[in-house]
This record gives structure tokens, C-alpha cells and sequence, in this order.
């Protein structure tokens, strides 16, 4: 067979290299699709007609070569980009078919999700434009013209723009106490982007990250792009589990640890301060990159936020994304990524392949808007409008026998449902009467939180709220039966 | 040794496998980095007392491992990321200061050049901002303010602003008879970030991609990122060599073709129509993907260019690159990528993951200024001042000995030096003297084409491109002697 070459000097014909065989050429006529999961082990023994460790072995191998992945108490999944074999199809003489199709890349479920238009979108993490100062801004930007007349005439550095990383070292320096220069900041197109630009420079086929359970989806997605093992780590009310975090470390030596540990997406937890010191000295003594996504601080309803974990670092190991734009101008999708020299010069490269630097226009807006006593007044303002939202979704929760914990920040509440209520039926009647909302399995690197899903307060009306809500709660009424849908409560 | 264990099953001990595990070793203790090129096969030869045949076998098995890469006529270079291998360190249980270091992105030389401050930049080929109507920009934006007031607080979608799709698929399908669905468009962020799109979704490790000697640097590196083999295609006044293109497509089966066919950067080269219908023809054939970046097409001088490639397309086998942003408003990095839906999917999918959406603000002021009469207006003028500057550079260096083609367009001159010039030695001086241009070496796939140098006129001032040159000829004068400065030209 054309991918077992001489040269490649495998052993032939044992049973774990027909098992092995079987999986590849299983992969090329597409009875498993890139991202699916391998019949078990158990499964493919009997199908085979081998024992278990055989196809464990192959398995294994399979593993090692990148064709397929291991991911932690979930199963073997074919990978994103099988590596090349030593004359494997994937590189010698491949049939036409294969060669013309292009690499599938792997398609977002939750970007599925938004896709889809309905009246009642409480699956956006977003904020209602109702709620921005939409006609300030516009005055705003002409002033902008004004003070840069040659704005949109002139490319960014890749870095981004000097004046904005000088005020923003100094914004994080007064407020946060942190000590950055403005080398050790980039300006990224969104926070998304920062993720991508540090999975892609930091990251290589085969390497461990940590990832928190349940996350931030696209996160996922873009770190099993990169072929990487991820590990798992439960998020609670109270934070980690340092215990077996340190385990995770010192066992599996994990490139970095992707985070969110502020008012968290999707589940709006917020790891306690004394964590955060603690997971810095853990960081530091396995070499563990420490990526701090923190894009909701601001959102805060009572009692401001812990320090940034990069407040903590002293030896390098922490990098810390923020995006305000989420709530000063979306439009804008201006973000901000602090890293010291080391990581941040792979970064920035990356960055110079990927678009060049982010455009001027939309950093020198965002800067002369960011620092001006207006957006100030609105964080305040929004804050409260958020709050009130989320007062008046978990009253209208109440009774129904859904439970979550009661967040102090961000923009979403995270639903434990009653066991009888199954969540793909529920989302899939929701559409039908034109209600979106987040499962939870898709936050879940291992895909299973079956009985958990996103409620986002922050994008819809007070009106939408209630007559989705109302829709919703009926839809997993009827599934559960009993619970009677408490109507004063929304009076 | 660690990189090999039981299971990789390879043959130990042979006199291969040691020329092998010498370069593991060289790669890892860092004697050759990545994208370092190899010592040659004689070389290896000598210093491992073995014969060249055994060193070859093992170059080979690298090159399909992806640790190393067979650069066409050039030899073997470390792979950007080397892929992981059986038991190897790369995976295994690697040294802490290993590990702990991030991943060494390829950092553009070109991008090296241009960091460097200097007086007389002919190395950017960008427009002078002097030559945009930046007065007019600025009035123009406020209007966008009022016609998209939530402009600011919105997200675009992934692929693009539906409304600046729509239009722009019109312009397309009547200026040029382009048959194109806004779906058959995505919005970019420059056409750097529609080049790396395209890379990281339609190609992968291994694959062979064919692409012009010399062409747009910043594309080697993004492809040289994807671990792919790149295939060099000589470009000349007349355009390619037909034949050679067959002979690749069909014993390489390149999985694309990069292409820059329209006032070529580097060389200002045109691709005639007569060429353009039969690489259509080609493609189709032997199932590979043109790419047709076509960001310089309204830049020209008499006559406009041949359609575009795309034009010819039937298929669904061409993939079409514009970006007006570059003589509309840099400052917006808007750029626009056509292709049919089968590949347009697996790049919205990265493209998700990437930055998740363009800015709206910056598409929306795109294409209200876009299709403002004022921009016709704009374009036929910018011409008349690039003629301008580019007689104006060629009437200096007449008389230089210098060698170039005249270009119909573009920015910039591709210039073959006198065999006497030194080109890294004349650029050091040209640096030390405040002058930047761009060193033919860096333009060519296989970092070759060490007489050729690469000069913008578009972006200095035409007093600074006389001091400029004035100082770039005095210092290659003295360096062959001979040559006097032609004076009278300047006046």
C-alpha cells in the first residue's frame, strides 16, 4: 500500500499495524471526519478482531504521529490536520480527490448558533448597543480627524500605535500597580485574535494547555487547531483546584494554562486573590505560561475584582489579554495583550504574518475615547444597567428549579438544569420559537456539561428577556412537567 | 537516547540512522535554527566519515518527517516548526529550557528593513500620504456617523458588512464581468490577513506550493510557516514559462499557485491575457488553486491591465486578492478575497477563529468613500503623480548602469545592479547614509538573487528621492568605480 513505504521502516503486517492502517485509510475515505472520535478501544478490538492493547498500541502510535489525539477521559479524535507520516498519503502520491479538497478547518458550534437570526438572542455575550453613547461617539470621532489628519492615511506599526501602548502602560501602571512599558503591550484586533496570535507562537503540535472547564469555546478551537493535548481544569465558585492543578504541571509539563479567572465566560466565577499568587509561584516553578484572558473587569456589580494575575508576575510567565471595546465600542474591536520581551517578540512576529498591526483609525478612536471622562461615567452607568438585567433574569429564574451561582460581574449566568430537561431538545425548540442561548457542552473541552447552559443578559431588552425567558421556561416546563411558571414574578 | 524509543520502530544503530540523529541533536543543542539551512549532503558527508548516499537517505527521511525542508535547487533547511516525531524530544519529555522556550516565529526581514528610521525610505512600497485626500476623508467620515449611528456598537459578521459585500460584488461583476455572490466575499483585514487566512486553511505540512521568483516576501514566510515545499516560478516581463508550470503542477501536484500577475511586486511585471486563460486551463487540470493577489491593478500608467485571472475561472480553482485600502485610505487596511463556497468555508472558518470580523467602522467608511465619485477623481490623479515620480526616479539612475524594465504600474522599480555592486554591503552603506530599499535576496524564494534590488517611488517626496538616490548612486559608484554621477538629469 502506497503509505507504507520502505523507509519508513515500520514493521509490516503485525496486528497493530493493521488496526493503524485501518484508522488511516478509515481517515482518507472519510468514515471518520477530521475532529470526530474514534470508535473505542473496545469497539475497534471487536471489530477487528484483535485485543484491546493491540489497538491501544496502535492507537498510541496514531497519537504520537499527530493523526489523531488523545484527549483526557474523552476518547482518541481525529486531529484537526493529520501531521505528515513517513510516506503516508497524506504527502506521497495522494489520490486526486484528497489533494484537491482543502484542509477543513474547524467550524465554531457557538458561531453556528449566532448565525442563526432570532427575535430573542440571550446567546450573545454582548453588549445591547441601547446601552452604548452612540451619539457621544460619533461627535467624538471628528475630533479624532481633527487632532490626526492624516490618520487614515497612514499604516499602523505592527505593534501598534505608539501613543495608545504609551497611555495604556500608564493606565495599567496607576490602576492595576502593574509595570509595563509600552513594548510589552500589543494591540490585536479583538481578544480573539490575541488567543489565535499566542496559540500560534507559543504553542506547536503535541504541547499540553491547560484550559479551563467550562470555556471560552472559540478558545478551544483555536488551541486544537494547533494539534496540542488539552487538559482540562474545573472552574467553581471558589476557583481551582490548586491541588490537582500542580499535579497537572508537574506531570504533564503543559506549555501554558489558557484563563479567564475574572467574573468567567461562561460561568461568571471569579478566582480569589489568594489563588492567583499562588498559581503565579506554580507558573514559575514548572514553566508554565500563565494566559490571563480579562475582558469582563470592568463589568463588575458590587465589589471590584482581585488584582490581575499578571500583577503577580515577576519572572515572565504571566500574559495578560484585555479588550474594553467590548464595552466602550465594539465596533472598534481594539484589545490589548501584555507579555514581557521574551514571549512578546514570537508574538508580534506572528502578528506581522497575520495582518501587519491592527488599523490606525480604529486605535487612535478607541484612545482619545478610552481617555476621556465621558467613558468613565458610561462604565458606571453600564454597570448598573447590567446589574439590573441580571436582577431581573434571576427573578424570573426563580422557582423554576434551575440553579446557578448568583455572579458578581460579566455578562452571563450559568444554568444547571433540572435532570429531565435535556439541553439539545430544549435548544432546538428554542429556535423554533426564535430563542438562542448557549449549551453547554460546547464550553466544555470534553464536550459533555449536558445538563448546563449560557443565559447572556447583557444583549437583549428587558422586554425580550421576558417574553424568551417566558418561552423558554414553558418549553422546559412541558419537557419536565410540573413546575408551574411563576407569573408574579414578573410583575 | 530519548528520541528513540521502542515503538518508533525504526532501524537502530545504521549508519543513516546516525546522520539522522545528528541533526536531531544539532537542531535541538541549536547549532542549526530553524529555517537555518543544512550543511550540504558532501558536507555532511565529510564530517560524518560516511558516504553522500546514506547522508541523502537521511536528509530525505527528515524532509518527510518535517523537521527539515527540501527547498527547491537550494538544499535543506530546519523546518519553521519541526513536526513531532515518535519518541522524539520535540514531544518527549524535552529539557525544562526547552520547553519553557516559545516557539521561534520567522520574523520578516523585510519587516526588519522597514523598522529602521531613515530619511529617504525607498524601501516602502506604499503611497505617500501626501498623495491621499486626507481633508477630504475626514468630512467624508462624518457622514458615515450619520447614516450607521450604532456603527461604533456593532459587530460585523464574520465574512464581511453584508451591504459592502453586496456592492462590491456588483462593482466586480460590472467592471470587470466578474460572476460573483457577496457570499463569494470576505472581508479582510489587509491582504496580509487574507494570505495567512488562505495558508492556515488550504494548505498544510507537506503540501507543495508554487509560487513567482521573485514575489511579495511576507508571503514566503507565511507559507513557510505551514511547513509546505515551495515551488519557485520564474517571472519576466513576458511572464511565466508555461511549460515549467505544467511540469510542476503535474510531478509536484502543487496544492496552490501564489501569484501576484498584475504590475508584480517586486518586479512591475505583467502576466499577458493570452497566459492568463491558459494558466486557468492548468489549474483546472491538475487541481491546483491560483491565488491571484491583485492589489496593484489601478495602479497604472497607460494602459489598464488584463482581467484578472478569477475571470477565466469556471471551476471554482482561482481565489482573487484586492485591496484598495492601499491608494483609498491605508489607515482602513481593507482588503477583499473572492473565492467559490466549497473553498470560501474553510476560510470563514479561520477567519472566525482569527479575529472573529474586520471592524466595522473601517468597512463602513470603506465603502461609503469607495463609491463616492470623489474617489474616481482620487485614483486618476494618484496615477498622473506616480507616473510622475516613477519618470522622475528612472531619469536619475539613467546612465547608472543600472538594468530595470519599465513598469505600466505599481510602486516600485525592480533594478539589477553591475556585477561590482555588492548588494548586502551597498544596503549597510545605504543604511548608515539614511536610505532604505529592499534587497533583491529577501524577494526571492530561494534567497538568491543577490544583484537585484527593489525601489519604491511612491512614498518619498521627489526631492527626497533625489537626495536619496543621489546618496544610494554616489555610494555605488565608489564601490565600482568609474561611473560619474549624471548631474544634468536632475535639472
Amino acid at each position: 500500500m502506497s503509505y507504507l513505504e520502505p523507509g519508513s521502516g515500520r514493521p509490516r503486517g503485525t496486528l497493530h499495524q493493521s488496526v493503524y492502517d485501518e484508522v488511516i485509510l478509515g481517515i482518507q475515505s472519510g468514515e471518520w471526519k477530521r475532529y470526530e472520535k474514534l470508535p473505542s478501544v473496545r469497539a475497534m478490538a471487536e471489530r477487528m478482531q484483535v485485543n484491546r492493547l493491540t489497538v491501544h498500541k496502535a492507537y498510541q502510535r496514531l497519537a504520537e504521529e499527530g493523526i489523531v489525539q488523545a484527549r483526557y477521559k474523552s476518547g482518541y479524535y481525529v486531529s484537526s490536520e493529520p501531521a505528515p507520516r513517513p510516506g503516508s498519503r497524506f504527502l506521497d502520491d495522494p489520490p486526486w480527490e484528497y489533494q484537491a479538497k482543502p484542509v477543513r478547518a474547524p467550524r465554531s458550534r457557538l458561531f453556528e448558533i449566532h448565525r442563526k437570526k432570532v427575535a430573542y438572542k440571550m446567546s450573545e455575550a454582548l453588549i445591547d448597543p441601547a446601552l452604548l453613547p452612540n451619539a457621544f461617539l460619533s461627535g467624538h470621532v471628528k475630533e479624532v480627524f481633527d487632532l490626526h489628519p492624516k490618520v487614515l492615511s497612514t499604516y499602523s506599526s505592527v505593534s501598534g500605535d505608539e501613543e495608545l501602548r504609551e497611555e495604556m502602560s500608564r493606565y495599567f501602571t496607576e490602576k492595576y500597580g502593574l509595570s509595563l512599558s509600552a513594548d510589552e503591550l500589543l494591540v490585536t484586533t479583538g481578544s480573539q485574535q490575541a488567543i489565535d496570535l499566542i496559540s500560534r507562537s507559543l504553542v506547536q503540535a503535541g504541547d499540553r494547555v491547560l484550559i479551563e472547564r467550562p470555556t471560552y469555546s472559540p478558545a478551544i478551537d483555536v488551541f486544537l487547531r494547533q494539534n496540542v493535548r488539552l487538559l482540562p481544569v474545573e472552574i467553581t465558585p471558589e476557583g481551582y483546584d490548586l491541588d490537582r492543578i500542580e499535579y497537572l504541571m508537574r506531570t504533564e509539563k503543559p506549555q501554558l494554562f489558557y484563563m479567564n479567572p475574572t467574573f468567567q465566560n461562561p460561568t461568571g466565577y471569579t478566582v480569589p486573590a489568594s489563588q492567583r499568587k499562588q498559581l503565579l509561584e506554580l507558573a514559575e516553578r514548572y514553566k508554565c505560561i500563565l494566559v490571563e484572558d480579562d475582558v469582563y473587569r470592568d463589568i463588575y456589580f458590587e465589589d471590584p475584582p482581585p488584582p490581575p494575575l499578571f500583577y503577580y508576575d515577576t519572572e515572565g510567565y504571566a500574559i495578560y489579554i484585555c479588550s474594553f471595546s467590548k464595552f466602550v465600542a465594539p465596533g472598534l474591536r481594539i484589545s490589548l495583550l501584555a507579555a514581557r520581551p521574551a514571549l512578546m517578540d514570537s508574538i508580534i512576529a506572528v502578528k506581522a504574518l497575520a495582518d501587519n498591526g491592527t488599523p490606525l483609525l480604529t486605535q487612535k478612536i478607541f484612545q482619545h475615547y478610552f481617555f476621556s471622562a465621558r467613558l468613565q461615567e458610561h462604565v458606571a452607568k453600564l454597570r448598573i444597567a447590567l446589574e439590573l438585567r441580571k436582577a431581573r433574569m434571576e427573578r424570573i429564574l426563580a422557582g423554576t428549579g434551575f440553579r446557578w451561582a448568583s455572579p458578581g460581574g460579566g455578562l452571563n449566568l450559568w444554568i444547571n438544569l433540572p435532570e429531565e430537561v435535556p439541553v439539545d431538545l430544549l435548544l432546538e425548540r428554542c429556535l423554533e420559537q426564535s430563542v438562542a442561548f448557549v449549551p453547554g457542552e460546547i464550553c466544555d473541552p470534553l464536550g459533555e456539561m449536558k445538563s448546563w447552559i449560557r443565559l447572556s443578559y447583557s444583549y437583549i431588552s428587558e422586554a425580550e428577556m421576558e417574553e424568551g425567558l417566558r418561552r423558554l421556561i414553558a418549553i422546559a416546563e412541558e419537557m419536565k412537567g410540573g413546575i408551574t411558571f411563576p407569573r408574579t414574578d414578573l410583575n
